[in-house]
Parts: structure tokens; C-alpha cells; sequence
């Protein structure tokens, strides 16, 4: 603190007491604080510090209050502890991070009256763009309300972007990044019918929920490439967690007509389906076979190491973000219209939790 | 949007036009929008029906905005996908809704540049709170970093929290809430002692990192109560990852002393060391058992189930949030004084990795 400018000093630091202490010119360190441009961490270190003895950092932040400096990104997330979204948030910081933009994450706790008032604060605090994530329920209620979303941020200069989510119908102005979500499942169910399953257990997830919806048509429509009748009787909805996939499979091994495969909703729900065949003395793949959906680490830490799908989030998290850089840097021009699609493609990860069936007594 | 008044009515809504349509008294409207008071979902929902048809969100935040409405408490994290501090957030984020109070988190990557942008932006934005997370490097350089925020925020009429750090020295105006690290650490290491065990594998985490260096001490004190040498060519420092845990285990195997037991520094940790005995044909607990530290949900997943040290993560984050509140609603009298600091116990939960060592041939 003791290099710290007192106010008896010739007035507040300029940008150019900060480029002249720095030894860089005054473009240089306009770029470091603007957050626009990538810049070296070592050019981004050496201005950070004057800005630091100097305590230029109110100024420049007051300056960037008023004409929109270091750019924020918000994340609306629905829960914290979900790992395939924590890794979509990951994606947009780090690609926020080299571009020294920052990045906020509030979660909704999938309250719409939290989610409103979230976005209503990010407004107000000038956010660059509101990114929301994760499986929605695609009622009409969502439309209008993503839409009003849209509106209410464009109109005050930021932009909304869905990531995971069903795109707008009409000219909402918001950017969509998703993933080939029902061709991830389609080749999934394709896997384990290849390996010859033909009785499987399916646990697309929530029945009301975008993402189990695309889950369980892909692999219906698998079911029909191979001519497999599709037993909507081993098909149980619930939600995407462990508990979940361990009750299913306890109440199926009970009661339920045999299965010699579970394609499971999310690598969670896999987790959970295999701790029940375990406690029931079935091994994995001997006896069942299990898939999953997601591929977060938690897929290659199990034993058997799972068979899932691919889903890029952290790309998906850099794609949102580089769609905002985008538009930011194309201008007003860019502003209004409707907004980008994004689809990303998905792919099976062949592990170990996949063998062809016994045959059947 | 066919409720909404239009500019041609007798200007904007007042608190009195929401509570005469609601049906509820001005007072409880005011509860409801001041976020300081926990109601009932049901006037909650009513209000802010209402609020929503007469569009006076955006009045009653621009009013915040000036008067210190809706409270809004800051998390720093260093990475989102870390799973004990997605688990704190949770606390802080429940206790928080149950008040009708926002939560927003923001990750620092472990950068110091990032955290000190993200605390001033806070500052600026008026939250209520800070609250950073997280184990720390306990240099001279963070004592001063963390009581020169403490004093900033202070000043502006907001308020640190550390959650799971070194408490402050001095006089500086923050609030603390830790857990008995080393005495779950002790307690541990007793447990894996009185099962008999001798020859222990330490992988206690980064060895500048303030949790890591409690959970080492805890086990070394163990020892020396059971009067059994610590080697510390039995540690082996490492991040906090499954990697870690993988590595260290493969290389103590292949060219370290034999050991009967590993203390691992957290459940992932443990997870890799378990991956690690399996891959090499060894059994848990039957040839080598195995602990880990935090309790996160991955550790009753994990087959076998794991002996760990239970930290009340999501409990110290109500706590924290609750320490915000009191202050709040203690008024400035409570203002600038030392911290409050809060420990919360831990415990060993007993599950199914540890068994008495085989004889030793």
C-alpha cells in the first residue's frame, strides 16, 4: 500500500500513468483493461500490478460501469452440483478467462421466480450476455417466458444464449448451442442391439424434460432400424440421479420381465444401476450390460469403466461464449435479428460395461 | 401480458396497487419484497404474481438497487466442478432462497487477478456478501490480500466470509467458517491404528495448501499417540484428484515399502487409489483398505463403500449465510468489529473399505 497515490497527488492516475509505470504503451494497457483482445499473461501481469499501486482499478472499473468495459457473462445453472452443466460453466470460463472477460453463475434451483429474478439483476448490471443451461421443460409457458427473456436483454444491450435447450420458436433474438442429443441415444441403443440385447431396461430420465424426451426417441428409433419391438413396460422415468437408477433396476430385478441390458438416462443413473446389480450378485458386463449418457469423469471412474455417450459441454460452454465475442465484436449491426444455431454432434465411448448377451435359456 | 398496465394508466404500480390485488396486507408485501423476513411460499407466490401482472419487478428493483432490497450474497470458488464447494455453495444457496435472498457464484481458476476483479465487482454491485471457499495457500501475501477485502468490503457497507480458510489475524472485519480438519484427520488415522494397520500410504494432498497440511498433521499426531513411526517416505503430496490418487498408488506399488492401508487426502483421491488396487488384482478392503476425507456423495457410490471423514459441507454454508443475516439484521452496531468465527465437527463414517491387515508374512 505504500506505493499507493495519495489525494494529495496531482488527481486521480490517467491510463498513461499506468502505461508510463508500466513501460508499454497507452494502446497496451487500453487492452489489458478492456478485456476485448487476448493479451499475454505476461504484458496482462505487468499492467495489473500498476493498476494495483496506482489503484487505477475503481477508476477503470468506474469507467467501465458507464461504457461497458470488462465484459461479464452470466451463467443461470438449475443446481450447482450437477456435473455435465458444471462442465458447460467450465467451458464458458475458460474461454471467458483468455479473453480476460469475467463470468458470474447463479442457479435457479429450478424455481422460474428465481430464474426471472436473476435475469432481471443481470440486466440491470449491464451483463454482456445471459447464458442459460440445462435440460427445460418445453411447455409454452417456457417459449414466452425465453422469449420475453430475449427481448428484455437485447433491448438493453445484452443477449441471450440457451445452452442444452430447445431453440426459440419465431425471431426471439437469442443464440442456441445444443447437442445432437437423440443421434447420441439413436447410436447408443444401436451399440447394445449390435451386441445382440434384445431385452433392455430404459431410464430415459424425466418424462417432462427436453433432454430424456430426445434420450428416449433416439433410442426408440433405433429399436425400429432393427426391427426390436420397444416394451414400454421396461421403460421407467424418474430423475437423473443415482437413486433413481438404483430403485429402478432393485424394482425391475423384482418384478420387472428379465433384461440383459440397461441403457441408462445419464452416467449418474448408470452409477445407481450398477450399484443394484452389484447388491443383487449380478456382475457387469457378465451377466447385464450397462450404458450411460454424458460422459463426465465420473463414466471412466466406475468399475467397469462405462460405455456412455459424448457430450461436448465444455465445447459447448466455449461455443456460447465465442458466438457472444462474436456478435459484441460485429457490432450493433449484428444486434436484433434472429438468433445463431449451434447443434454439436455426440458420440459413443466404448469402455468395458458392454458384452454380447449369455444366450437366452 | 394482457393484465399488464400501460403508461396510460395513473402512472406505475405501487406497493399499495400489489398488496390491494393480492389480497394481503402492504406490510406483507413488503416482507415478501424486502427478502429480509422468510415467509410462506403460498404469500410469496401470491405476491409476486401479482408483481409480475402489474410489471413492478422492475420498479421494486430499481428501488433496491438504491435501498439495499433484495439481499445478494457472492461466492468465489476456484473451480466450478470441484465437488466438496459445489456442496457449500448449495448451503449458502438454500439458506439464502429460504430468505428469498440471490445468490451468485463466480470461480477465480486459482487466480488471484481474477479473484481481486471479482470481489471488486461485487463491491460495486452492492452484494451483502463475499463469501470465498476453499482451501488457500497461507502466505503472508493472503493474509494481507484477504484483510485488505475485508476492510474494502467492509467500508462499503458489505461483508467477507471465508468458508473452509484460515482465519484472519488481526482486527480485519471478516467472518470465518471452518471445520475440525485435523481432528477428522486424527480421528481417521486412529480408525485405520486400532484396525491394526502399521505399514499406511499418506497421500494427504498439495503440500502448500492450508487443508492439506491439517489433514497431514492430524494423521502425524495419530501416530504418535499410537506410538507408531510416521515415514515420510510413506507421503506422497499430490493435487486433489483421481489422477493423483492413480498415480501415487501404481508408483507405490511398483517401487515403494509395502503398505496394508492408504490415508487418502479426499474421496477422489481415494477413488484413483482404488482404481489403482484393482487394476494390479488387489482387493479392497480383503488385500488393502482404503479412506478417504470429505464425504462427498461419490463415496457411498464407490464399491466397496468408503470409510471417510464427514465434513459438513452444505451445513457450514448455512451457517455462513446465516452469520450474513444475523449481522444484517443486527444493524450497524455489529459493523467493523472483529469476525465471528464458526468450527463445525467432523466425523469418521464407517463403511466398507477398512478391514484388520492380513498377518504379515
Amino acid at each position: 500500500m505504500s506505493q499507493r497515490r495519495t489525494s494529495a497527488d496531482a488527481g486521480p492516475a490517467t491510463i498513461r500513468d499506468v502505461a508510463e509505470r508500466a513501460g508499454v504503451s497507452v494502446a497496451s494497457v487500453s487492452r489489458v483493461l478492456s478485456g476485448n483482445y487476448p493479451v499475454s499473461d505476461d504484458l496482462r501481469r505487468r499492467v495489473m500490478k500498476v493498476v494495483r499501486e496506482l489503484d487505477y482499478v475503481t477508476n477503470a472499473h468506474a469507467r467501465s460501469l458507464a461504457g461497458g468495459g470488462t465484459p461479464t457473462v452470466a451463467i443461470l445453472i438449475n443446481h450447482i452440483t450437477g456435473a455435465a452443466f458444471a462442465h458447460v460453466a467450465k467451458g464458458v470460463e475458460g474461454a471467458a478467462s483468455l479473453r480476460g472477460w469475467l463470468t458470474l453463475v447463479g442457479t435457479t434451483g429450478d424455481d422460474p421466480e428465481r430464474e426471472l429474478a436473476l435475469v432481471n439483476l443481470m440486466r440491470r448490471q449491464g451483463v454482456t450476455a445471459v447464458v442459460l443451461l440445462g435440460g427445460a421443460y418445453d411447455f409454452e409457458e417456457y417459449q414466452l417466458r425465453m422469449a420475453r427473456f430475449a427481448r428484455s436483454l437485447d433491448s438493453a444491450g445484452s443477449h441471450l444464449v440457451l445452452v442444452g435447450r430447445p431453440a426459440l420458436k419465431g425471431d426471439a433474438p437469442a443464440t442456441t448451442v445444443d447437442y445432437d442429443n437423440e443421434g447420441g441415444a439413436y447410436a447408443m441403443a444401436s451399440h447394445l442391439l449390435s451386441a445382440g440385447h434384445r431385452h433392455v431396461l430404459v431410464l430415459p430420465g424425466p418424462a417432462e424434460l427436453t433432454t430424456a424426451q430426445g434420450r428416449l426417441n433416439g433410442a426408440h428409433r433405433a429399436f425400429e432400424a432393427y426391427g426390436v419391438p420397444f416394451r414400454q413396460d421396461m421403460v421407467h422415468h424418474g430423475p437423473y440421479d443415482f437413486e433413481h437408477g438404483l430403485r429402478a433396476v432393485e424394482h425391475s430385478l423384482e418384478q420387472g420381465p428379465p433384461f440383459t441390458a440397461i441403457l441408462a438416462g445419464t452416467d449418474v443413473v448408470a452409477a445407481g444401476a450398477m450399484q443394484a446389480l452389484r447388491s443383487a450378485g449380478l456382475r457387469v458386463p457378465e451377466d447385464i450390460s450397462v450404458v450411460g449418457y454424458d460422459d463426465i469423469p465420473l463414466a471412466s471412474q466406475l468399475t467397469p469403466k462405462l460405455t456412455t455417450v459424448h457430450v461436448p459441454y465444455e465445447e459447448m460452454g466455449r461455443v456460447a461464449l465465442r458466438a457472444v465475442a462474436d456478435r459484441r465484436e460485429g457490432g450493433a449491426g449484428r444486434r436484433g435479428g434472429d438468433g445463431d444455431q449451434f447443434v454439436l454432434g455426440t458420440h459413443v465411448v466404448v469402455r468395458q460395461s458392454v458384452r454380447p448377451p449369455e444366450r437366452q435359456g
